[in-house]
């Protein structure tokens, strides 16, 4: 390895002479000294030399070997001084915008066209350390439960959750699938290893444009079995969320100072409005709940509550999936539930049925036969425990934490309608 | 959750009245009593009743409730006595194969054709085990030497390895492909965090049915910058499977137990030998090694060096994909290596181009322009460090570790030629 240190090392290593390596951030000549500020994967750090010396230029790939000093301007309250510096690759031409900048100076089709370098800008790549920190906080919590990490296929000969919105694929010469989610096969894996979670992509050809919707999106998907009903359910995914916010607290704690996120707290227990609760605070007859009244409650639990998550439950049968379980007591409605925060529908999840028979009746109910999910219903002929599960998109939780307005800006190469490059 | 303590922890209840939850691994009714045997996620546990008790079929879940009694017969060394049976459900119909006996009585095509339930088998789903135990460890090590996990396409517009064995998917009406690798995203995002890795399921339109390929399997891809040459990537590998293998020690010992696994150890430098040298041991003029001879290498690296994994480096620039770094010293040959691990490619790695001009170069000398690589060459228009990086095949690793013979055994749902189910 390129012997080195990292830039947020620099105060460690005052008055020694070391070396960094990086991207040229920004180089500045003035009269009577220049300032090189180099960017490597912990930060920024400032070179010091005198006004006659060539800069390179900006994304240049450099090594500098320089004495630590103090200096309460620079980034770090350090820089190098007497720097000697080594380019280790050149620029073939400039960013499509300046990345030293504080502020992003391009719109987001700009930003998405040239994601590579785009990236690079501590305020666009912030949000995918969040994520990433994210990611580590949902499985490190659902590891310490007793989970099973899964990969499952992509590639399937039916549809998942509906007949639209599936990309076609040739599959030797067969038609298949893309998978929109991992849904029968994590039940299936409830019956090998009782708990199960993927991290992983499924794909919706959401012929829709939209700030919310993408075509491949990070799904983080639980699934648990032994449980009494859906509220066993939501417990433990108000684990998974307080232990994915500690996580981005721990280890990403630079990104979330960077973007000014505020990280909310998560209530002993999340509050929650059964969906016929929810109608009547919102003076609403329909059976589903529209982005408005989402809001209308979220800001109601603020309020009342004092929280910005709140779990929505008992959603009509009607407006659920059909692997969905009834509530036993009020069989119109379901033991599935919602969970919004900050305004928004953040995850779905509920109890499934678990009964073989239960899925016969409830697929003639919507008027199909059980041929295209033979393969599925398999595991229900076995013996399978009650169980259920909740699935959440990381896109969209990245966002909404940081507060993005689209969900383009919490993913690195976002795919939709028209995009499918870089 | 229904109230219960897991078969493992019985020995820590002797004396009290438990709960257990699961499924009916067993019923034996003899003459004079009767056992049942209930696996949990956690291992099996045994209650004994008295003979005329009338126990449900094998598969059924139940919540057992019974005195926790010393055996030394049984599966802990303890049992439930006075046992209360509760059936929380009914399989409709039997397994195909006893999921009970020790070895598994089924070939391979009904253990995949019936994969939700075979898998419940205790030595069917143990490489499962040990396939999740490794990728934790592979991100646990990751994450120590301060990589980030990104998640990257995998809907391309252009194919990524070769124009060869991809599927063809309809994008919004437009043509688009699924992803062979990760490879160009993950050198992208070394401009943006140095050092990357993604766990994800890569896709090979592979037309010869082999039991070392699968349609779709899991990739563990790395890549890092500021190396110096691909040795440091060899160094960074040796970490990743001397992590791999610590985890799956910590995290599965009982799969490891039950099949039988010699966990090998890691060299703390793995023995390497240049691809020339290998042809001359081999006494090979060929620009590639056949599996004949990996597996004679392997067996020359653990004679010589009681080594069980070998690196070999250097391999011909003509039989390296385009992005490869050729060696300084000695062009026609790469910065490319292979780890070997008990005869068989696991991980294949190297140094990679990083600079425009280079990859305009690799690509015309292919007789191919840069035209559909325009969106991946991007990157290296704005300053790359030289880097690299490996990929290595999660249900290959898990096969060569577990000692079987198909790498179907190492994957919950193979997809290939002929499976698309379930």
């Amino acid at each position: 390895m390129i012997s080195r240190i990292l830039s947020a090392e620099l105060a460690e290593h005052a008055g020694q002479r070391v070396t960094i390596a990086g991207w040229v951030h920004r180089r500045r000549q003035l009269k009577s000294v220049s300032f090189l500020v180099v960017r490597d994967r912990a930060g920024l750090a400032q070179a010091v030399t005198d006004s006659a010396a060539v800069l390179p230029p900006e994304e240049s790939v450099v090594a500098v070997t320089g004495t630590v000093a103090v200096n309460p301007q620079a980034p770090s309250g350090h820089e190098l001084v007497s720097p000697s510096i080594e380019v280790l690759a050149e620029p073939g031409t400039a960013p499509p915008f300046d990345l030293y900048r504080p502020v992003v100076g391009a719109g987001l089709p700009t930003v998405l066209d040239h994601a590579p370098v785009a990236l690079r800008h501590p305020l666009l790549r912030a949000p995918l350390e969040i994520a990433a920190a994210g990611v580590a906080g949902f499985r490190e919590t659902l590891d310490r439960l007793g989970f099973t990490e899964i990969h499952t296929p992509k590639i399937v000969g039916s549809a998942t959750e509906s007949g639209a919105n599936v990309f076609a694929i040739d599959y030797f010469g067969r038609p298949a699938y893309l998978a929109q989610s991992p849904q029968f096969y994590k039940q299936a894996m409830v019956g090998v290893f009782e708990r199960v979670y993927e991290v992983g992509p499924v794909f919706r050809a959401e012929p829709h444009d939209t700030v919310r919707h993408l075509a491949q999106y990070t799904s983080l998907d639980a699934e648990l079995g032994f449980v009494r009903d859906h509220r066993d359910v939501m417990a433990v995914l108000r684990e998974v969320v307080a232990g994915m916010l500690e996580s981005v607290r721990r280890r990403a704690p630079r990104a979330l100072s960077l973007l000014g996120v505020r990280v909310p707290e998560v209530p002993a227990e999340i509050p929650s409005v059964h969906f016929t609760e929810a109608q009547r605070l919102t003076s609403s007859s329909e059976p589903d709940l529209s982005p408005a009244q989402e809001r209308w409650l979220s800001e109601w639990a603020e309020r009342e509550h004092g929280s910005e998550f709140l779990f929505v439950t008992g959603y009509p049968m009607s407006k659920r999936p059909f692997y969905t379980h009834p509530d036993p007591a009020r069989p119109g409605y379901s033991n599935g539930f919602d969970l919004l925060f900050r305004g928004l529908e953040l995850v779905t999840g509920g109890q499934r049925l678990h009964r073989y028979d239960d899925y016969v009746r409830a697929l003639a109910a919507q008027g199909e036969g059980t041929g295209p999910y033979e393969g599925y219903l398999q595991a229900f002929r076995y013996g399978m425990p009650p169980h259920g599960g909740f699935a959440l998109g990381l896109e969209r939780w990245t966002a909404r934490l940081t507060g993005a307005a689209n969900v383009r800006q919490a993913t690195a190469f976002p795919r939709d309608l028209h995009r499918l490059s870089p």
